[in-house]
């Protein structure tokens, strides 16, 4: 390429280092609000949007959550969450965009009353590769993998899985049915990441979903409030 | 962002044209050795690498079929599909690049005894949105999607469907068990794109793929030899 390479990588770097200043005005705001913000990465079809429509179902009660949707295209996301009970939700198209950036987030919060919310869900651009580097403000980020997917997405896919805060295996329904090694995902999140809490999940029999929200609700203690101002950016799962 | 955006587009755009370039230079390298190339693009998890091999097996004795392997980390892909009766695996790994870039092809080619080859399948990095606006050289772009992913997948990425010569449905051993709506998801994609073939396969079961083998070997003969300098940059799938 006639583009020397060094260049395209300073060029990125900038852009990345503008990302983290908007991303660290987000997490301000945020939890100032005390609003406990999770950033959902996933490969296309893992189950994003049915997570987290099982999660307001969970949370009913209990949490008001929103939600900020990211897609290529579409609005489809956005009503689906909306009608299962999530308390204001705005639909970002990307465009061509694989993945989510702080800037977008940014505006997205504008149209969010964040006084009447507890929890934010940012479901981003299903890919397992990009949104790994652009922070958005978030508190928590996690990843959800289908079974279906296999049992080496993190072998394949290692730093999505050494970022996350959280890891949610979903369509475990599916789990015998695709020859995945539970033991060898275990291991292999686990040499990328000691830390992180694996949770199992189907969304389609809503298994595992109260030990996954109760979690969530454990970590939003550590938002609300005056205690924001400990936070910074540093990542509250896991700890 | 104080990068305007105006100035990281024109710095994609020339990258694109570069990588244009280079994904020439590569077809043509390939249409001369008469070598039908098969760029695969599938989310992670699609089963893309099943599906190669239950295509060596299918091809194994009327054709000799080489593979170049994309992956962000790790070789295994590289030894499954040699094991399958590739005669020839290239490993690439980009590192955190999320899609494979023509460059990398065309180095990848140099270790490749492409006389000895009928057929190429270049699998590209798991990724729904990137790897469509990088040729690599190919003649048949192919999209790959298993059923477990979700009917919805050509609303969600538009651009990956609609840049396709041929689809493939993959996983269909588990249509019945995630709510798949099998005349949506046709529908979906012939709105985005009249003429490629679908086809259905299991790559468990290895349902369909002799339907799928035959329509790629008769492909082939559109490229092989004197026919080559015809082809130009046009891909031949769907014709």
């Amino acid at each position: 390429m006639s583009v020397p390479g060094v260049k395209l990588v300073t060029i990125g770097e900038r852009l990345l280092v503008d990302n983290d200043r908007v991303a660290a005005r987000n997490h301000r705001r945020l939890s100032e609000a005390g609003v406990l913000t999770v950033n959902i990465m996933a490969a296309p079809g893992a189950g994003k949007t049915s997570f987290i429509v099982r999660t307001l179902e969970a949370l009913r009660g209990r949490a008001r959550a929103g939600v900020i949707e990211g897609d290529i295209a579409g609005s489809i996301d956005a009503e689906t969450v909306l009608a299962a009970g999530a308390h204001g939700a705005v639909q970002i198209n990307t465009g061509g965009n694989c993945h989510l950036e702080a800037d977008m987030v940014e505006r997205a919060l504008h149209d969010l009353d964040l006084d009447g919310l507890d929890v934010l869900f940012v479901e981003n651009v299903g890919n397992l590769v990009c949104p790994t580097q652009w922070a958005l403000g978030e508190h928590v980020k996690l990843c959800l993998v289908g079974a279906a997917e296999g049992d080496d997405k993190p072998v394949k896919y290692p730093p999505m899985f050494a970022a996350s805060d959280a890891i949610v295996l979903n369509k475990t329904d599916l789990i015998d049915l695709v020859d995945f090694d539970r033991a060898f995902f275990t291991s292999s999140v686990r040499a990328l990441n000691p830390a992180a809490p694996i949770f199992d999940v189907s969304c389609r029999s809503g298994a595992g979903i109260p030990v996954w929200a109760d979690w969530l609700l454990a970590q939003r203690q550590g938002v609300s409030g005056r205690d924001s101002a400990r936070l910074g950016m540093a990542p509250i799962g896991g700890t």
